[in-house]
């Protein structure tokens, strides 16, 4: 048995020696049955102890290689597996293969209704997107173009994992405004808001962690966390925000890991949590030490109403994990959003992403800098936020003029959507076939519960749909409602629960 | 006790209750020790089955909010962990809070290296970049002029999670030229190629699982794996490429989920598979039904030696999931590169890339179409091609003018990097230290392993340093090495682990 030992190796010698006869085992050189040397001989034929050839030994145990019985000495295990001579190759069962994360049915939503969107013929009241025909493509180009000519290189090299330092440091200075004080050192670039979702569950959910979602609530958000894969335990919302009396005896019973909350806009209920409930969710979160991830990809599409400070504008502690984005403001094809965290937090979040994707695109952090820095973004905030106003009172006055009884809404202060309940008797699949129909696509609002909600709701963008078609899109879809509710089709394949879901 | 039933809902009648009771207890308005009525008399003030009402008690019971005893009905149970009244509010010990996910002492080695290469003054041989200033910055700028006139908004718009239709269809074409046929919906565009090793680990590595990867093998690829977290089983690797004949071994004693290789100019030993192993590998593959990830960024950076195909070339059962970049031909900054799999594995990818961050950039997708499109990918891969053979052959030089006795390596055949063993009488740390007193960086090797390693190595990049300071690098490096030999500061911390494994 040769095993070969280096003395000015840094490598401990015990570790030398079985690593030398694991690679002997696995290469078949030493078959199953051979006995190794008594460990006082082998010491003795390399010059080492006792005691470090029985640690040696002691690894391969370790690693269910040998095994020891007293008076036989140790000796190499069989193989556990050997499989049977090679038949015919087989298929691998790739799903089956899969790790089980959570409902998987569910999952392909998002992909469904980004690609109807991409059909002409549709209206999408669907998908959370800003209006294409406003995107600053003139500001992009010119930037693009200044910043190759000016920036060079590195524009197209690597960048530290939490972003490029000019960059933190623009976003730690814009943030002022939003009244978060924090500095370049506690901003993390993420490639867009829902990494920075996914990041928080990887680097701080552990399978089987519970974290507190809000019913309703951001799809997107319940995907990563149930991928986690987390409990989520719903709090649910009402016309103040999340219902904090809820949340105080979820946080008692379950001590959960995070508190998921979208004070600001809610996506999807439009709601805006008032100051005494913010106040009240960081108290709790104070006193049961549970961190709060807060999402706030709208708070500056504000079109009524007074602002409020952001929970990590209110934060004393060093508790809240704030996220938010340009997808919303600017475009969301560039991915890249942001997160602010104290930085013990950042740095686990930091690692996290390492191993996810080294980095968010230079390019584009640069490009979103230099939007900001040139007073573009204030610009530009400006235009959409008049016209998303004007677009939600279209909205509005679509609802009140095509809905049938039995859909209700409120009118949003602020963000992308309307939130609509309609009548439990309609099942949602067959709304959402009935929509297809006539050619209008929206968001089915079980998608947005934690658990089975107890009611019917879906959800309309009003930001994306050009001005013509919101009217003509509502009233397409009230009709699906209307036909539906005077048709149901029960029987067949009705009832039961909707294969979206 | 106020239960609403909605019997036009499609949510199951016994749900309804148990939510709405759960919602009251929750709420704190049934208190602890509450008895909740007879189910038979609950059944008949609401209306429905005593059975129902049985359904909806057990859900309850589930939930660990009430409990049942026979002659005492059921009972609202105490809060399991009522908090003291609030003492100072603690700071939230987020190290603590943060997943166990493997050896977190490694992982900010890229980081502190990308931060090295940033000083002006370090010659970095450390990281694995493109030579900057071949970097098309003309023809990016010229691209993305044309795309924003052309295309629009959807450049700065949302995508489908596997990529822009017309990506995939450019990458599919381009692969007949590396042997790989395949459709574009066995295409997934990824965040770079860090991100479909870490989609691969997502997908398909439980907790536990083990992965055979190669030794020495890339380490952003330990990382990702290590943080499923999956045990890495390392199968070394000699001047062929993986040693298959102990791989084989390892199958059939560990099952693993995954095999990931990089048979092309392996990183970081420079080493190419041979054509009789890459067979026997996919041989074991199939006879133990184990998936492989090929990754194969450096395939087209040949500069010397035959071509062979890749292991997804020569794959006839749908066993590959192929992996590769355009961070090394063309530029990293942009973070987009590939996965090639089979359709039902690409699914599975999808559904945890979705989760993970919706779709990589659409601007850059578009950007590099483009590119290879117009002819410019092919052009610039000849240039780089030319560049890259002639800075190998200067640090071959450059080392056997200043290598030191003790001091091997290989000239590589192609990719970005020499493996250079030396003296394991230097600890690595030390190495470390004197290179950056003495101004160049390199990466220890030991990053490289997943076991702890026999023998002493380091990597260096030729492709980033201009041709001037390979020379000067190497002198220095190996002056280091020289100094560190002559003069090994033992004692006082030597010896032992040194802190970068």
């Amino acid at each position: 048995m040769d095993v070969h030992i280096d003395r000015e190796s840094t490598v401990p010698i015990y570790l030398q020696i079985s690593g030398g006869i694991k690679e002997l085992i696995l290469a078949g050189k030493l078959p199953e049955g051979f006995r190794l040397p008594p460990e006082r001989r082998l010491a003795r034929s390399l010059g080492v102890n006792r005691s470090t050839v029985l640690a040696a030994y002691r690894e391969l145990k370790a690693d269910a290689l040998v095994d020891a019985h007293v008076g036989r000495g140790t000796a190499v295990l069989p193989r556990h597996f050997a499989p049977e001579p090679m038949g015919p190759t087989q298929p691998i069962p790739w799903r089956q293969l899969a790790r089980e994360d959570g409902p998987k049915a569910q999952d392909p939503l998002v992909r469904d209704l980004l690609q109807l969107t991409e059909r002409p013929d549709i209206i999408s009241l669907s998908v959370g997107l800003p209006a294409a025909e406003l995107l600053p493509l003139d500001a992009v180009r010119r930037a693009m173009s200044a910043l190759l000519e000016e920036v060079g290189a590195p524009l197209l090299l690597h960048c530290p994992t939490e972003g490029t330092t000019s960059f933190r440091e623009t976003i730690a200075g814009m943030l002022v405004t939003r009244g978060i004080r924090c500095t370049a050192g506690e901003v993390l670039i993420t490639s867009g808001s829902q990494q920075g979702l996914d990041l928080a569950a990887r680097a701080f959910v552990e399978p089987g962690d519970a974290v507190v979602v809000e019913e309703p609530s951001f799809f997107g958000a319940l995907q990563a966390f149930r991928r986690a894969p987390a409990r989520l335990l719903g709090v649910p919302v009402d016309g103040e925000g999340m219902r904090t009396d809820v949340l105080e005896s979820l946080l008692a019973r379950h001590r959960p890991k995070l508190i998921y909350s979208l004070p600001t806009f809610q996506n999807p209920s439009g709601t805006v949590m008032s100051l005494e409930r913010r106040r009240h969710l960081l108290d709790l979160a104070y006193r049961f030490q549970v961190p709060i991830v807060e999402d706030d990809p709208y708070g500056e599409l504000r079109y009524d109403g007074p602002a409020l400070p952001s929970l990590a504008a209110l934060d004393e502690h060093g508790y809240v994990m704030y996220l938010s984005s340009f997808s919303k403001v600017l475009f969301p094809g560039m991915r890249v959003g942001f997160m602010v965290a104290p930085r013990p937090a950042l740095r686990q979040l930091a690692l996290a992403k390492q191993a996810m994707d080294l980095h968010s695109t230079t390019a584009g952090q640069h490009l979103i800098e230099r939007l900001i820095r040139d007073g573009h973004y204030s610009r530009h905030l400006k235009t959409v936020r008049a016209e998303y106003r004007r677009r939600r009172d279209l909205m509005d006055e679509a609802l009140h003029a095509h809905a049938p009884d039995g859909v209700s809404w409120s009118k949003p202060d602020g963000g992308f959507y309307f939130w609509c309940r309609f009548p439990n008797a309609i099942p949602q699949a067959q709304l959402l076939a009935r929509a297809a129909e006539s050619r209008v696509s929206y968001l089915p609002g079980d998608a947005c519960f934690a658990d089975e909600p107890s009611d019917n709701y879906l959800r309309l963008n009003f930001t994306y749909p050009l001005p013509d078609a919101i009217g003509e899109g509502v009233e397409r879809l009230m009709n699906a409602v209307r036909a539906a509710a005077s048709r149901p089709r029960r029987g067949g394949n009705g009832g039961g629960t909707p294969p979206i879901v």
